[in-house]
């Protein structure tokens, strides 16, 4: 499995994945989830999957080749808006789904992969993308500023509790931590290293990336006082005195 | 969807269910999902249900209509022990699928149920079990004291944090509405008010039983501490100073 998560704020977006990919228990391995596609000062694009591996990394694999193709003419490093690079991703899945599907259900396999696509193109303001196996896809607004995709539920809790579209950068950065870290906690198909990025608006820059690993002292650091301040606002809290 | 959480402690056995029920979101009603048979002084054995719920009102209904059946040698209430009355409960679960499987999968319908089932016959300790669609079940041990079935990430990261087979009934009593309160912020397909029953070993009586509605006055404030409580924590740790 896998879990990522996007946010669209004020200032600007920020993007986290896991690492993990498993086939059954027998075959787990550390794989990157986070794509990068950057025409310096003109336009910076994530893109963040989830599902089956192979379908993602066919989808990553032909929009990078796309733009390397001569006579190509519309490529995710040309197309002139967000909504237009998220058309091409869906599409590009259509495609992966037209020369899979049959072959992936002859083997009783769903056609499963979600990605996540956000960025900014100079001439827009940064905007965020979730795109579904179909093709199709939904856009982030003021009021749900995020996409989460792969195991999204242990970790749903504490952003809905604390995230909002004009939450400070770093502030979330610290939520998606403590995020991470109750879904990996819970689950073994989510592990670290986590790859961070955080794209500040108007920045044209993908330059604040970072991977964290299980030894990363604030990781270490953020997870244990976590947890203990957690254990002391519960046992804070008084028992119930029904019976 | 549904949420309910079984516990073996050393004190004894934990229930609590939500009451939501929905076929879509055009159809969404309050129906109770435990069970209760008891014989005076003898046993008490309470049943939580998750899933399809013609399913698993039909396999209850049996359970009880077969405790009234003359002539009837085996049903729950009396069978020597708690592992009996799994296999009991699988039986029924087993002999819904022969008689409903084939018509649900007609209609595109999966035939998905689970059940908790725990209690103490004299003579046993407390003993829980979980069984799945197939009829078959596992039973909880020292070291993973708890079944949770239905909406289960949103609140495991909490019960993982805090609970422990030796863990004070009434912190877990307080642990699983910290639980529901997550699953239910973050799901609407569970809602309050939950069922809650508390059975404390070798008294034979399930009389510590409580229905908690939103308006509960303990709930209402436990719910406002642990969120005023999170925000304290969350906003006392470092944020990171990575870029």
């Amino acid at each position: 499995m896998t879990y990522c998560v996007g946010l669209l704020l004020n200032e600007g977006l920020v993007f986290a994945s896991d690492t993990r990919t498993n086939a059954g228990v027998d075959q787990v391995a550390i794989v990157p989830k986070m794509h990068i596609f950057e025409v310096k000062n003109k336009r910076v694009i994530v893109i963040l999957t989830a599902g089956n591996l192979a379908i993602t990394q066919s989808v990553v694999n032909a929009l990078k080749a796309n733009t390397l193709k001569k006579g190509k003419t519309k490529h995710i490093n040309n197309v002139s808006s967000m909504f237009d690079v998220a058309a091409l991703v869906g599409e590009e899945m259509r495609l992966a789904y037209e020369r899979d599907a049959k072959h992936l259900k002859s083997q009783n396999i769903e056609f499963n992969a979600t990605i996540l696509v956000g960025g900014q193109i100079k001439g827009e303001k940064p905007r965020l993308f979730n795109v579904y196996a179909a093709g199709n896809f939904i856009e982030t607004c003021p009021e749900t500023p995020y996409f989460q995709i792969g195991e999204t539920k242990y970790g749903k809790p504490i952003i809905d509790r604390v995230v909002k579209h004009d939450s400070k950068m770093m502030d979330v950065v610290k939520c998606l931590l403590v995020s991470f870290d109750s879904t990996i906690r819970s689950n073994i198909s989510v592990a670290a290293p986590i790859d961070l990025l955080l794209y500040k608006i108007n920045s044209f820059s993908s330059k604040n990336k970072k991977r964290i690993t299980d030894n990363d002292p604030y990781f270490i650091q953020l997870r244990q006082e976590w947890s203990a301040g957690l254990k002391k606002v519960f046992t804070g809290l008084k028992n119930p005195n029904w019976f």
